[in-house]
């Protein structure tokens, strides 16, 4: 079976685009969905994601059963099932075309749904501790799972949350997406990481969350294994990073401590910025460096200098030309404001 | 006078951010600017931009009369002036501090507005070609007159139309942004231009440009100076970089015949977004080199790897976790159906 999408590299800007072929869409339908925008979504009866509903979706890959229950699709407090109109699909590693300065591939991957819970309107902030760790535990079975195939370079696990955020659905779940090269966004953190290893012989995100937690006034919540900072430079207000205290390359190398402060922490800041900013859309995005295989080739000291720490994103301004031409971002809120607040 | 705002830079990505200090927002705010974003907003009895309000806006900079009018703000076609609430602020080459990894300086810049026509419903794609030439050559008029002055080393030129592509006042207008040091973005483009110099003798504009126009399935527009194309690896649906055919660094440095010509191409491409995809929100971007005098220090051959063109980004779908985490985009149009339908 050949992908239905493909990867394409910009010539001038290096950036990988995955074009998504197989579900092109004709303008008419982008003058419906701009119309449909402005309502906010509200329980679907036909919700593919919501329990009794099990069938709309591809077989499950893994499931947290409620405790005491039995396993299968009944009773389930988690579910992960494949993402039923992927933007990667899975295969062998893709071989590059190559014509003239327009290189391509074929859109290899994966793409999977991690369902958070069985009711619509479950939010995570309000979920039992342990319901939570259930979901971050199943998120790090299937890194895992995914770091057995060496074909795929990269795995994230993000969630858009809201319409205005890029959530189609709004039951909520996160998504993990694993690509066949390296993103360079991804390249260039892990560059920046080595370089400082080399220059003063310790991992740049350790010595970022020593100094934010040194000056104090952007840590927006801690605990003994994790801590959330409003990052000095934050792009966007009440932009949030969440470090584990512990050097930690990868997500799927987090201890079932730091699994249960990570849980402890999200729970916190993410009520926080639910009553602050009255329910805000927003993106929670996992960083890490790449696959440990393929990552060593490229950087022999992969270990000291991937550190995995989640980002989030509340969706309260809009990216504009300036941004889009420059890199460059401009934020309305200081920092150190957007802490104070967040800390309530 | 220190600027109210303040440049960061973020020590993992290295990417700058402005903290806009001075019009630092409290959170109750975007609650109300949220709410506020499912309004398109109609023509304001009190726009700051439209005819016989000008004592609303700083005293003009330069205008374009109205062919036959004398000088002065009475009978103005175009009219530039300082931003009101400027994201940056004129002042001498800003010192940098750095706090062990914080490293931040003072937000010395440019920010002005080029207001495109006394009208408040003027569109683009409807007025007098000539019209058209006098916005673009009072944009180059200032691009000349702030690259007299090193300390900035960067000059942008946008449009954000519609509130979803982050327009603030529905007026047509342009804005000009000028950075004291050289946005990371900017960078890559002319190191990767560089590096294609080095390697083959030639402008990897020029190389793209010709290589679009041989495979000619995604041009949208072309006459005998510039030509419109829908990107092999477009991030966005109905993306399009326009680029002038001949080798030209600066758009300062564009001839009458390639802006009369940028001007025929602008407007019949920003006819064919708006019947086809329903008057849709877009940014207009402006890429070129950075100063000269700046850029030459770095980059000793900028002329011969520097430039110009402009992107037209449709606002038609939402950057998710997916592509802030990895720079990676999800575009569900492929360029060739986006070029053709564009052809209309």
């Amino acid at each position: 079976m050949t992908s239905p999408s493909e990867l394409r590299r910009d010539p001038v800007s290096g950036r990988w685009v995955i074009i998504a072929a197989g579900r092109s869409k004709r303008p008419d339908e982008y003058r419906t969905e701009r119309r449909s925008w402005v309502r906010k979504p509200g329980p679907f009866l036909f919700c593919p994601f919501c329990s009794g509903h099990e069938a709309k979706t591809p077989p499950a890959i893994a499931t947290v059963p409620v405790p005491g229950a039995g396993p299968g699709d009944s009773g389930w407090r988690v579910r992960v099932v494949p993402n039923k109109f992927p933007a990667l699909t899975r295969g062998e590693a893709p071989i590059p075309h190559r014509r003239g300065l327009f290189e391509s591939m074929e859109g290899i991957g994966v793409h999977e749904v991690l369902i958070e819970s069985p009711d619509h309107e479950a939010d995570l902030p309000d979920l039992p501790p342990d319901h939570v760790r259930g979901i971050l535990s199943a998120c790090q079975d299937r890194f895992r799972s995914i770091e057995a195939e060496p074909q795929y370079a990269y795995i994230q696990l993000f969630k858009n949350k809201g319409p205005e955020a890029g959530a189609s659905l709004s039951h909520p779940h996160f998504q993990i997406v694993a690509t066949p090269i390296i993103p360079k966004r991804v390249e260039e953190e892990i560059n920046a990481s080595e370089l400082h290893l080399r220059q003063t012989g310790e991992c740049l995100f350790c010595r970022t969350l020593g100094e934010e937690l040194d000056a104090a006034d952007r840590v927006v919540r801690a605990n003994g294994h994790c801590a959330a900072i409003a990052p000095f430079a934050s792009r966007f207000p009440f932009e949030m990073r969440i470090f584990p205290r512990r050097h930690s390359p990868y997500f799927s190398s987090a201890s079932p401590e730091e699994i249960a402060a990570l849980g402890d922490v999200l729970q916190t800041v993410l009520a926080s910025l639910r009553s602050l900013l009255d329910d805000p859309p927003f993106n929670i995005i996992l960083h890490q460096g790449p696959h440990p295989a393929r990552a060593r080739e490229l950087w022999p000291d992969i270990d000291r200098i991937s550190h995995w720490y989640i980002e989030i994103i509340p969706v309260l301004t809009r990216v504009a030309g300036f941004e889009w031409g420059t890199g460059f971002y401009i934020n309305p809120v200081v920092p150190e404001d957007a802490a104070f607040f967040l800390r309530g």
